[in-house]
């Protein structure tokens, strides 16, 4: 069996690996005060050009997305997203959990625009009876989106400034956002992702660690008491220093990007075939997961032999399916699969 | 300035005001567990035909919503509802308060069908990653709903066996109860309200009364601690006879129907002259409530001298607007309006 | 049956009756906007010399409390209070349901002082682990308190201080704040309560009306979107004007002055009498509760004619309980009581 | 720097490096349906002799405690504690914030006993007011306790009698699980935890994982959709096989309690040491953590070479410490403490 299923099929690249048997038996702190929390997070706030940046590390992207949203909000306050993103469809209603509602805009391609944040801003503070519905404050998007999407920069600018002319926090899931940004087309970099957003994260899970999630806070206002938060939600790990000898590894010499363009070159590499061989795709990705769409019969053969996701049906003989990439997947598997084609 | 801008204008009815004169002194145990509320409650589950249900008094209806809700579903479960429900619009995200997700179906009048929540709830259990999404578990409809439409017997039963099939709880939100179970074309009663639903509320404060909401709790598995979460949710009365002595009256010699049936009668008087004269309506209401499309410099006009909702833009140049009647409208206003239109 | 069991017991004073009366048919808009409560609100600020105050009514007392501590704190902070407070005993866990932790401190009499407050927060910030802990963050005083016992002006002053020092918020839950106010011995009156807490309320339900309480916001920082707490919470009554009538009532002419010392004259009556023949007082308060330790076969003979308050046993043949006047107390009716005593 | 602060310092046993590394390239299904936790789940069934138990794997110990308890209890509903328990104190109430009490019993020594339940429960259910206060349904012990003592056999069967008696759910926090079975004087084992208790947990951060607890539920009313549960919560791992891995070897030969003893007699060797030289022992612990009491000019020069925990002031001059033993602890580094002293 060969898993496209998702890109987190395997454990870490080797360096994170090798780190951890190096400094196993060394005594540090817990709690993430170690220095090598202190390290990954020097080095990630080089990387986005912000010394003020606050850098936390916790384990997973539902518990990050929770943690950061209700770090955020005030009870009655609201998280915009698109119909699709990952805390309205596939978090079990974490943030509901923690007492918010998640305001959905509709999207085809995973992305939402200025102009739709700002309709549904001004339509809230123009309602007469606004005190009877939830007040928006937050802006959540995933870069890439869940549909494999990115943002340009003049996209992500223009959200940026909607956001700040209403004083709402743009966040940034970037449970896959090594996968954005070095995929073609992009126009986005480090620096630019923390210049714009209040706060978002940089994946590590799906991205070459066995687990983690760097959280970078550039607003002031949402820097304050953090990690009282992270640990009543459960998420502050008591050997925190696995989350900053990975982030480490990560962010030495570019490894997260470097890894980060080995899935989405082997991506490509399945796309073009795809399309050559007369596979519509559903979207038009350019990063690790592509959305082709396929016959039925020929899935169920597919599936003897490859695990990939199931999205949707397209018609009655037709289905939309998921095929992922990772830093970990090997040239020889896709060669496979679309040999397979 | 005459209101037809809601329901909840004036005070209560002649029959409450005075019971309440004539009890002011009488001293009684608090919290509904008085002798008022047990006659109230005994009259309800008489007209209900059910003398095995649970009848509480709440307040209003935004908390007997999340109160209700709060009781039948566990942290991890939501609640289905018309994305026009008044749960998912105008209580600034209550049930999300309470950890809840609202688990919206699209609505053009306000009512939704039965095929909708069986496909919701069968596209749930059928994901192969449902355990990371909002599990289905009650069903909340509002009758009449929001946009003054009503069920039928027919819609209402086959909604009812969606539940029963799936393990769904029913819920019925009664705010305007009285004014759909006397308009004209229903053919639905108390009594199958009660069988069919597993809880439902009858709406005192838009029917007659100075506030109050009527619990009635038919499924036992509803009923275990509902007192508990009324006091923690801040909705137990300490001098709960009001409520008792309220209802009392309502639901003796049917006046909450009478005036409920006064009501839809100055509506459809108004209804009528508003298709005669050309305007058309938005949505087909046969309750108190009217949705007349009008042009914008008449409503300005009309502004000076009533006062009405304000729904959305229809056009460059129209608007939705609404009208209520209620059990307190005098027909010489509805005339005036008549004529000034 | 006489009832000296709660301040509950009967309805409203009749001149709030007679306004209902009157105002009855009269047509206002809702939740809280009608000339009405902007009268009372007035009214309540001239009272406190405070014109900057936002004034609020809500329905009841666990609803007030709850609003007010969720309004006022971030996820992970807790209020401080007396172990007795209502909040830690009497509200089924209303304050955790919103997410807070309540903090306890040690109390015989129902208060705390300023030390206990400098004393726990201190703790917090020197313990090394404190991100793993709840912060404090606003003090929660009854006044009076559970127990019938009141703050003096030195106490409230200190704890002020304690509050300001600290940036912890002082909430003072003024349920009996009338009885308390115009309690022998008391030096506190409306514009000391006001210009020390940040924010309090000012009781109705217990002190002459059907139900209600007044929320008086004087810190600014806690006046932002307070309106759509109240709705969020269920605590937004649709005939908002009901409690805007009864406060107007209460306020003019002192009213709610005038019957809060009704009350506490009878209790007073009964404490000497108590005290007189020979009953221990569990606790010396001088408001309208009163705790005598009695024996119990002869609270069983009471019981048969009056109905009060058990509160915990004593010893293996005492017990303290609880007899309440209030503003609709009959001075025969504590005569008939002296008499059997 | 000598780490004697806690139990949590280093790494994880060879055996789990050495497994992570011959299985890091191995394609597995996410989120704990991977052969590795299917393994793991039947060496813990069959070390319990709870053939029907479900097991769960989260990755640390508040997000653990509160899944658990926020699967067991209605929102109304409490669960009962130590004053000293781990929810109580350290987990910046991550209980609160699901929306739960948690009803503190005192407790010298860090256990509580089956008497303190059964009273708190009584009271409970015998006060009339019982609806105004929180519904006790949960019992949480920690085992060893937060003070290092351990449960008997006989008190835990008398806490499970209890429990059972009146309805509530026994849940056995386990984070130092090991180190409590192999103490002396310890009467119990994994299949008396397992039979007594409805759900518990054994803990694998604090003994040689990197991270990781394995959640044993026995009682069938709380396994039911546990999974929606931790993923809501954000426990639910991606990589889910970590966990899986980690307790696999654990459970293989023994080696969890193997590692716990090597704790143990560290500790025991550090105890009798700090008796003999004469440091008064706050609390009489048998398990790893050591409460010495000593004086503050001591602990200033010994703070130069160790790390340890500091828990509270003794008296003017003294305060009592805490000194960790682990898995990983080295003999030698306790042979230089006990020279030190």
């Amino acid at each position: 069996m060969i898993r496209f299923n998702c890109d987190y099929a395997e454990g870490a690249h080797e360096n994170i690996l090798k780190k951890l048997m190096e400094t196993n038996l060394e005594q540090t702190p817990g709690y993430g005060e170690d220095r090598y929390c202190e390290e990954a997070g020097r080095l990630i706030r080089e990387k986005c050009k912000r010394e003020d940046a606050d850098v936390h590390f916790l384990v997973g992207g539902t518990q990050t997305n929770l943690t950061v949203i209700d770090a955020a909000l005030r009870s009655y306050q609201g998280v915009i997203s698109a119909v699709s993103g990952h805390i309205n469809v596939h978090e079990t209603g974490a943030i509901e959990a923690c007492g918010h509602k998640v305001l959905v805009l509709p999207s085809d391609d995973g992305k939402i625009q200025a102009q739709q944040i700002e309709k549904l801003y001004r339509d809230h503070v123009e309602d007469e009876t606004h005190e009877h519905m939830v007040q928006p404050k937050m802006v959540y998007i995933s870069n890439p989106t869940e549909n494999g999407t990115i943002y340009s920069k003049k996209e992500l600018t223009e959200i940026g400034s909607v956001c700040k002319k209403y004083g709402l926090y743009l966040f940034m899931d970037g449970a896959r956002l090594g996968y954005g940004l070095t995929a073609k087309g992009n126009d986005l970099d480090l620096p630019d992702v923390a210049h714009i957003c209040d706060v978002f994260y940089i994946g590590g899970t799906k991205v070459g660690a066995l687990f983690g999630e760097a959280v970078v806070i550039t607003n002031p206002a949402l820097k304050e008491d953090f990690r009282y938060l992270i640990k009543q939600k459960g998420g502050m790990l008591a050997k925190g220093r696995l989350l900053g000898i990975q982030f480490g590894e990560l962010f030495r010499d570019d490894l997260y990007f470097k890894i980060a363009e080995h899935a989405n070159k082997l991506a490509m590499m399945l796309k073009n075939a795809l399309l050559e061989k007369g596979y519509p795709l559903f979207i038009d990705s350019t990063t690790n997961q592509q959305f082709p769409i396929m016959e039925d019969s020929f899935l169920e053969t597919l599936r003897e032999k490859y695990s990939f996701a199931y999205i949707q049906r397209y018609d009655d003989t037709h289905s939309v399916v998921r095929f992922c990439t990772s830093w970990a997947t090997k040239e020889e598997d896709v060669q496979t699969l679309i040999s397979d084609l």
